[in-house]
């Protein structure tokens, strides 16, 4: 075991886009367990936009104390245990933040999800995108929420972030016409090229509301949205009559809240009869058994691909969340823990 | 029968308020009728926010085309009839438009609804208000839409308004904590002593944002938006979980389609697992028999009132609509139809 527990705590709440100065690395002596406790080695963090909220507001959890270690979803191996569950070399799932070492008496971590012991041989990578919040946000975000029909015109925002690559992918398992909403050609390529989109609309165009309104001839039946602000509206501006909004995040406000002024057209959700609902995925655990299975048996089948995009070290990860806001990731961002505790470490 | 048909004729597309200046009065002979078609003489003419759209907009109909006669929700009696279903003396509700006579063969005028026979004894204002789409629009937006509980806190938008006073009123009665919002001070008083609300904030106040906030303290359950914009903006802020909102309507944007930006609270559909749905009347005309009978349930046990805001003369129309613009109208505006056409009129 090494003696040091390399963590990246909030040293600063961020105002703008998050970086590597909002944060603070410490190193700390490694914990040691009690009775009931077991010590979990980090491998695997998932970087999610919802992160950015949790440093600056009181979401569903209260926000994160300044001097904290950050949180994060992540999935790790537990290395030490006095618990009567965990086991040493088990895997598991659970949030354990930006460090190498946690503890955990099997409860939730401020707030969020409880240590879970993932099945052997399941990719720590896929539990945390395709089998993780990830892919269930999508699942349950365009199937419960946005109710599509065969036939139907799909339109997602963030398209090419790792929930919007896996709700394309269901919308055209469903049978749907799917556009995919993202920022850049090399974006758009890639949404059409490996994520198999059938039509991939750049926002960042000058012309981007007419280049959507020509991708959707009869109108939006759902649109899946990550953004908000002004993509939200140029949505809207299009809306077929029934038409269903599932809103999953408003990423294009969690950096700057300013973005989400510009909603003008909400008067079209009267015109065209529309809904918008927003929802959270914690409401569809009780049901993640037949979601996991659904997604696993299309994986499973060679039907969706689940994208992933890595960085390298603990020390980075303060960088691959600041990849979310900036557009740079395809995909689910992960960041692979390496340096210290590889070198003594099971497994 | 008088030789003259006084009219309103749309002139101009307004960009701001509606006024006389986008109107031409003209004075034509009295149509003539042919086999099928029966005459109707106008008594009284509803003014309806949704008006203002058809004189800009394509909405659910095609905007009203230039130098044609305004279109308007109205009660008239048949004072000529080549038709088999339509007798002289018939009470006929439909959208006879500004004008002292309408021709008519059964069939819808303007894509808007078809002539209506109306039971003998009913009160042409009632049938413009409660019983007719103001009333339906109320009890099928809150009801159905809204879906308000014994308990909830409904908040209502344009509260002293139409729709806004009778929405109120169906909550009360659903054992619902009801806060109204309008205009002044004037309109607030009338909310609480004539409407019965609970509580009545005024959107024109300075702590606008902090009056309706200390008036939801667990948040808000359902809302009935009339309004949009800002007032929409106020209550996304204070949504309760689980969150119904009933979009009717969006009169701040009809005069000034800038009024609309400034929404930044979408997020918290997301947060508070929100949803809100647009929704026009048109979709509950099968059911109109249970909204009516309903409704008048309750206005013949005295528990519902319908509020009546009466200006003079077809001459005065353009000035009755703006008032719905400018905050003046206390529950439902109509137009009473006097003049030349009294004088030689049957009844």
């Amino acid at each position: 075991m090494p003696d040091i527990n390399r963590r990246w705590v909030l040293a600063e709440r961020p105002r703008g886009v998050v970086g590597r100065e909002h944060f603070e690395w410490r190193e700390e002596p490694v914990p040691s367990i009690g009775d009931g406790e077991f010590l979990i080695r980090n491998q695997w963090l998932s970087c999610d936009a919802a992160q950015r909220s949790w440093m600056s507001i009181d979401t569903y959890i209260p926000r994160i104390p300044l001097g904290e270690v950050m949180a994060s979803a992540s999935v790790g191996v537990v290395v030490e245990s006095k618990h009567p569950s965990f086991s040493v070399g088990d895997l598991v799932s659970g949030a354990f933040g930006w460090q190498d070492f946690a503890v955990s008496d099997g409860s939730a971590f401020g707030g969020l999800v409880a240590p879970l012991k993932l099945p052997p041989g399941v990719d720590p990578a896929t539990a945390l995108s395709l089998f993780g919040i990830t892919g269930l946000t999508a699942y349950f975000g365009l199937l419960d929420v946005g109710n599509p029909e065969a036939g139907d015109t799909v339109v997602v925002s963030a398209a090419a972030g790792a929930v919007g690559a896996i709700v394309c992918q269901i919308a055209k398992l469903k049978g749907c016409r799917v556009i995919g909403i993202a920022g850049g050609d090399r974006k758009c390529a890639w949404l059409r090229d490996e994520v198999g989109v059938d039509e991939a609309v750049d926002y960042k165009a000058d012309d981007f509301p007419a280049r959507l309104r020509a991708a959707c001839p009869g109108g939006v039946d759902v649109f899946f949205d990550n953004v908000g602000g002004q993509v939200l509206d140029a949505v809207l501006a299009n809306l077929a009559s029934g038409a269903r909004i599932a809103l999953c995040g408003a990423v294009a406000g969690y950096s700057d809240p300013g973005a989400q002024d510009g909603i003008r057209n909400l008067t079209n959700l009267v015109l065209q009869r529309g809904t918008m609902r927003g929802f959270l995925i914690f409401d569809y655990f009780g049901r993640v058994g037949e979601a996991v299975g659904e997604l696993a048996g299309w994986a499973g089948e060679g039907k969706i691909n689940d994208h992933i995009d890595v960085v390298e070290g603990l020390e980075n990860a303060p960088d691959a969340l600041r990849r979310l806001f900036t557009g740079q990731n395809f995909g689910k961002q992960l960041v692979r823990i390496t340096g210290p505790a590889d070198e003594i470490a099971p497994g």
